[in-house]
């Protein structure tokens, strides 16, 4: 029998499996606030190893006053001393089931985090908070001197002199710094809309309340669709992974967080099965969150993604990738000093003793050397001293890039659904084997977007082996944010792609792709690239702006093969 | 000889003395910030436990790139991760002398962190700014539909929409909140000129290349007056203080910082000799730093601060204080939950093990209990669970607050000059034997204020033994932050003051006031107060708004003796 004297009560646990049930905590949840409950119910299951943590099937409410609070670095999520409701850092062994439940927070309060865990299973509960960190309105009009739009009073606003400012019944303020105008109707971004980066300074009337005139002259939009104002962080994903091994998600609905739904760092062996990512249900919402649906920095062991759905969010379904630092000092032949570049990665430590370590041109992002960590001495959080095991190579110059250069994870993504979500499906970046299938795609941009520079994002990627086969191509490009279905987006500078291969065997088979526009693969250094047995639809799904496009635009790659298709008007030129 | 291996270079001290010459680590300077260097050397005097860290006179330049970096909870400033140029953190023993020299940053940087030291002393050099965390304008005209100013080019700024954002050179944001006129001739606030909380979100329209209309109808002002665009935080303090002792500073000048000039917490014998807060010599700016001038937090010991010049800076000279945390539950007859309430408490850690701990009433600040920390949880910044070795009062409520009862600093402030700066002059909350000694003030509101509360900032006052002797008050008050040039301030609600003497033994003895405006002293709370052989000398320099007023306003007192000034007509009521 474990015992714990916490606050002078004792509790008890079963012996044997070690399930605790939240119900006996319920003495700690404050009238409006289950998050006190939930911080002694974690510290009990810490101190008694236990196995699993059940909810009975309820509707949990979340505040962020007495919850557990942490600095937390989240790649490509903004930094900051942050509010959690389960941190179960350094937790083991433990599985949570909501048995259904509805975890609902307020405010500026994330779900989870977990920062040194393994074996962590987290089943059975739905994500969602009482004001969005976005926030919606209905397009009523739009004339030369701008655009009036209505707001929904679960948007609750604010007006600062002539500027707009979004809050929550508390007052506390959700600041925003876009737009991007979604089709109600499709349930997706509108027909070729694109971010409108204007800031949050944007002169304001409000005609009557609920509905105010954006001042700005050249705005365009159509009545009836929706304005979503982004959020201008992301300071609140949902499920916060550092450092971890062994996580796993099942039957997890993300209703809405201000950040990315699940992100991982530094972990290894990451699976999510029947993860939805969907605005919540009955909310008349657009928006599900406001950033990737997933994403992973710097992970190892397998990632896979099965069974989900991941729609409306404001920005990508996945991104796999590692992270290059900049050198921005050679302190001596052993020695170099490294910057992370973008403000989203500041903090991000992955340079470890003994870690194999990879030296690319940033221009070309071609590797040209190798070596080992010895010591790091981090400086703050851009800045990191390295020292090598071995002399650096003659040919590191200022500006060139580090990554680790082994333990890329293998990633499958499997009967997914991604869909009306901003921007593109998923991002493959990961030299481990990969494999994409019976998955279905209908977003705005690339479906499939190979990435990795080292001169804006400083992700690394460079694919080895994908295979993605069996999937549906719905009527993808029907945004902005690509040029093909299946598209290469690596920064790799046109006057040095015939030197580099970055990206290496893809092979595209048996797929479906339902096209109202013709480009389906734009490609630039990749060695072994195969197209075959693919089934082209043409649909009138939307009216193509690039109606004479290339299907196939190849530049700077070798042996490609594209099978199955009439490529001779359709091939930009291909280069074995 | 003691040696460090830094990265490959090996240096050598003096073995007597243990002077560290920062000259020997010039190589450590990068082109324009010397920083690195002070990196470098800093960690060199710690391994060799140096005694002496000097200057060769001159002019040193930093940068925040590669500072050190930490989370910092600043009481009366705000919280952050923050870059420091020294970090002296855990150093004992340590004399730094900058000869003379010039320190200037660039940016969202300070100068100095001093946590968990002992015996330092900082000697002989200046703090200032490439570009202020102000800015300042001078009013060209007024009218209807608000005013145009017009600013150096030493304050830069942007148009964003038809708000003004100020900048540097480097693209780097200056938050401003609110605004206040200065006189430029006076140097010091505009006659009963008030902060004006516009909120920087003012549309603006510009004229011409640095002249811009703020479009305030309601706005006043005086052509040829500066208007200053105050610093909306005060995330960067001069000297950072935290949980160190014996700490001194002579010859330090601080031009300029974005927030207060020397702020200690938690610190033991704090001396300030020949410290000048000032605008940078030669500038032209009215403005020296964007907060108060010094603060001293839940300190002990001595303070003493002597030969010292506060002017100009945005707020009070000093403010030495405790503070007050407020009941938010009981768990246990053992065990409350206390909440830091103000922002800039927040995660100020003062509770320990063994500490002595008043119980008292928010509405009277009267105390009625006593107790003694036994354990402590800190929750978050805002929350921690304190247990104590005794049962608590029954008398314990909800929303009274807790204290630390012990270890007051006695406090000494002597030759010093006041003047020019926002606010008040000296605000005494020490229960400690405070002696203010020939200091001349020339303030726009109280020289001296006895503060206290526990609705608003709260912090704890309530002083036992101040004189107040051989000062020169010079015609203060002639702004809006007071009601007289002696005045308890204390939030104690009027209905509840005759149950209070909160404040005790003020003596007030052999001072000149030189007064346009007849409000000498304004008392409440107070136990002993006496008024004898000061100087009352008349004074034409402003035409005051209270020429009716009284002398001395004197509400829920005892034991007061007022002496050679005919009182008949001058005093509100003294209950004895």
């Amino acid at each position: 029998m474990a015992t714990l004297v916490c606050s002078l009560i004792i509790f008890t646990a079963k012996a044997e499996d070690k399930t605790v049930d939240i119900a006996d905590f319920a003495k700690y949840r404050r009238a409006d606030d289950a998050a006190p409950m939930i911080r002694v119910a974690i510290a009990y299951c810490k101190q008694i190893r236990a196995t699993k943590l059940i909810f009975p099937k309820a509707t949990y409410y979340f505040k962020r006053d007495l919850a557990a609070e942490k600095y937390v670095f989240m790649s490509n999520n903004d930094e900051g001393l942050k509010r959690f409701v389960f941190d179960l850092s350094g937790m083991e062994n433990l599985e949570i089931d909501g048995q259904g439940s509805k975890f609902i927070l307020t405010g500026f309060l994330s779900p989870f985090l977990l920062e040194n865990c393994r074996n962590i299973s987290l089943r059975n509960f739905s994500i969602d908070y009482v004001r969005t960190f976005h926030s919606e309105a209905k397009i009523l009009s739009v004339d030369k001197s701008g655009m009036t739009v209505q707001f929904d009073r679960k948007f609750p606003y604010k007006l600062d002199h002539q500027t707009l400012i979004f809050t929550d019944s508390a007052g506390v303020v959700y600041p925003w710094s876009d737009l991007l105008e979604f089709d109600p109707l499709k349930k997706e971004t509108a027909f070729m809309a694109n971010d409108l980066w204007v800031g949050s300074n944007v002169p304001v009337k409000e005609i009557k309340p609920g509905t105010v005139k954006l001042l700005l002259p050249q705005i365009t939009g159509i009545p009836g669709n929706v304005m979503v104002f982004a959020s201008a962080f992301r300071l609140v994903p949902a499920f916060n992974i550092s450092g971890s091994v062994n996580i796993s998600f099942s039957g997890i609905d993300i209703f809405h967080c201000g950040g990315m739904g699940i992100v991982a760092q530094n972990s290894r062996d990451l699976f999510l099965d029947h993860v939805r990512v969907t605005p919540s249900p009955g909310s008349g919402r657009i928006v599900s969150i406001t950033a990737d649906a997933t994403h992973f920095s710097n992970c190892s062991g397998k990632i896979t993604i099965e069974n989900c759905l991941f729609e409306n969010q404001k920005d990508d379904a996945t991104n796999i990738h590692g992270i290059y630092s900049k050198i921005t000092r050679i302190n001596t032949p052993y020695e170099i000093e490294v910057e992370l570049v973008h403000k989203q990665q500041f903090g991000f430590e992955y340079l470890k003793p003994d870690m194999k370590v990879e030296f690319a041109d940033a221009t070309s992002i071609v590797t040209y050397a190798n070596n080992s960590v010895k010591s790091t001495e981090r400086i703050n959080k851009e800045f990191t001293r390295v020292v090598f095991a071995d002399p650096i190579s003659p040919n590191t110059k200022l500006g060139d890039v580090i990554a680790c250069s082994t333990d890329y994870p293998e990633v499958l993504i499997r009967n997914c659904v991604i869909r009306g979500n901003r921007a593109r499906g998923i991002l493959l970046n990961s030299r481990g084997k990969t494999v994409v299938e019976h998955n279905t795609f209908h977003v705005p941009g690339a479906a499939i977007l190979f990435e990795g520079d080292a001169s804006f994002w400083f992700e690394q990627s460079g694919v080895n082996g994908v295979t993605i086969r069996n999937n549906t191509f719905d009527n993808c490009n029907y945004g902005v944010w690509g040029n093909a279905c299946i598209q290469v987006g690596s920064g790799i500078l046109k006057r040095v792609r015939s030197k580099s291969r970055y990206h290496k065997d893809i092979s595209i088979v048996g797929n479906t792709f339902k096209i109202f526009d013709p480009r389906i693969i734009n490609a630039y250094c990749v060695d072994g690239l195969i197209f075959k047995d693919n089934k082209i639809e043409q649909s009138e799904a939307y009216r193509s702006n690039f109606s004479d496009g290339k299907a196939f635009v190849i530049d700077a790659c070798s042996n490609v093969s594209i099978d199955g298709y009439d490529i001779r008007n359709a091939v930009d030129h291909v280069k074995k």
